[in-house]
């Protein structure tokens, strides 16, 4: 079931020895949402910790700098970020994906898992809901908070700029600046931050670029050898993902790219025109209206990317 | 000499018969700022005109619409984002440089070259204080002007991504949007459009990009056969301007780019730890800390790129 601000607030409040979990390929708006959730129930003197199924890129060091890992039987269960529980990744799943007592979160397409869900679809960043929780918690954010919670402001709306960015996006940013937040240097991490090897990831991608549609689809295959190449892991594909979309024309930018145990991600990134969350609905995925992806098993990344691309092109175009 | 902000705003109050100056190599901050201004001071029911050295990009076409042009013999003569009047360009300087009755400005090396200059040098962008220019000239923001300003403040910001972003600049995005700026239309024509020719420009300035320092230089050089070959024009080098600082260890990105008339151009990015517009202070330019710029004659690309790097090498680094 649904519950209203005040509702999640409470249950908040009256919990302990909480156990917080993120999505898999955790990024800065459920890293953010998560550490600082977890940081202020600390700072609230709770017991709190926090799980994710799957490795944490470097990059969000300062997000979990400090934080002291504590076992302990968790007697309250919170999602960040996590719009349905296959998205707690495999492991995660299995232990706790039927014992969530609430879901914080903010995609149009979540599913309700948890025993209860508080959902802002209408907010550009779960850290934003999380930034207004802290406060009714009546927690005096400090500047390791405020920065977790601009990681993910920032992060999930490419930095200020996608369509999902409200008056209230920006005067949170405001906020939190003024409590501390690392605003430029997050955002030199996030989003100014080149390797070497990324970059010759960049040009690779470039020629693969193929166009269907007369220039409306464009797509980019990543393969596993590629990345190698590179000497890049897959979250290098982060700053790769958008290019598609970019290119002048392009309505609905394909990414795919090989996984491991013979699977093929898929990443689409849409104009306002399509619908993202809908075409990756069709192959079994989800996400957002202008940004989501699916899963393929036993194709090569050749056949996923002809395979979408015929779809769209006879259902969607 | 430099005056108040009340003062700035008598002066326009006062005035009627208006020419606005923005600086050449037009960009979203200078083209902002003085078509809102422009749109502002109509709105009062003053004759006003702007104009610029250059020819303005297309993209810039909103900013613009539906402005009718007028021309009268000014009796009041303001500038817009332009920290010096060379950057008029040759024309608008040599008629109008030494008649500029209020310069209104941002820069860090903004010359007091107008009568009276209102420069606020801790804005993040000329348009966050055109902003509150026309809210107090009393003036109504309808969404046109909005855009514009809007514009400026995230052109100039990276979209809200430098350090020179301040609680105000999001508490102004913040009112623009309510405002009825088109944030994300304006965003994605800014910030994620590339035609096929700036893709492949980009693809082609990687390949000539090189290290000096040990890595902690990078310069890419940009010919005019090869902004002839990708079929696009100078402009299309804004989006590569950044690329050699996003590199991890690099504190000092060059842009080398042919110019016409046996000129070469050199674009600095650096980061926190160097003075973009000392170094190029060196060579004649200037610009912002982080941001700047300077020129070269009678030099292949090739040789400044080695005479601004072993500058830094010698002197700076």
């Amino acid at each position: 079931m649904t519950v209203d601000f005040n509702s999640a607030v409470n249950r908040l409040k009256q919990a302990d020895n909480i156990l917080i979990l993120t999505h898999m390929n955790p990024d800065g708006d459920t890293l953010g949402s998560g550490y600082a959730l977890l940081r202020a129930l600390k700072a609230m003197g709770k017991r709190a910790r926090l799980l994710n199924g799957d490795k944490i890129n470097s990059k969000f060091g300062y997000i979990y700098d400090g934080i002291e890992s504590e076992n302990f039987k968790p007697d309250f269960i919170v999602s960040v970020d996590v719009a349905e529980k296959k998205l707690l990744g495999d492991e995660l799943m299995s232990r706790y994906g039927d014992k969530v007592d609430l879901a914080i979160d903010h995609h149009d397409s979540s599913r309700l898992f948890a025993k209860e869900t508080y959902c802002e679809s209408d907010s550009a960043s779960c850290c934003e809901i999380i930034y207004l929780i802290i406060k009714a918690l009546g927690v005096k954010i400090d500047s390791a908070m405020a920065s977790c919670i601009y990681t993910g402001c920032s992060t999930d709306t490419g930095c200020f700029k996608y369509s999902g960015v409200t008056p209230r996006t920006h005067r949170i940013a405001a906020e939190l600046i003024e409590l501390g937040a690392a605003h430029s240097k997050i955002n030199e991490i996030m989003f100014d931050t080149k390797t070497v090897g990324s970059i010759a990831l960049e040009r690779m991608c470039l020629e693969s670029l193929e166009y269907f549609g007369s220039g409306k689809i464009a797509a980019i295959c990543v393969t596993k050898a590629m990345l190698n190449e590179c000497n890049v892991d897959k979250s290098a594909l982060d700053a790769i993902k958008p290019l598609t979309r970019q290119i002048e024309g392009v309505e609905i930018g394909i990414t795919v790219k090989e996984e491991d145990n013979g699977k093929v991600g898929i990443s689409l990134r849409t104009s306002e025109n399509y619908d993202a969350a809908a075409i990756c609905a069709h192959f079994g995925g989800g996400g957002h209206i202008r940004a989501a992806g699916c899963e393929m098993k036993n194709v090569t990344v050749g056949q996923a990317k002809e395979m979408v691309a015929e779809y769209i092109l006879d259902d969607v175009l």
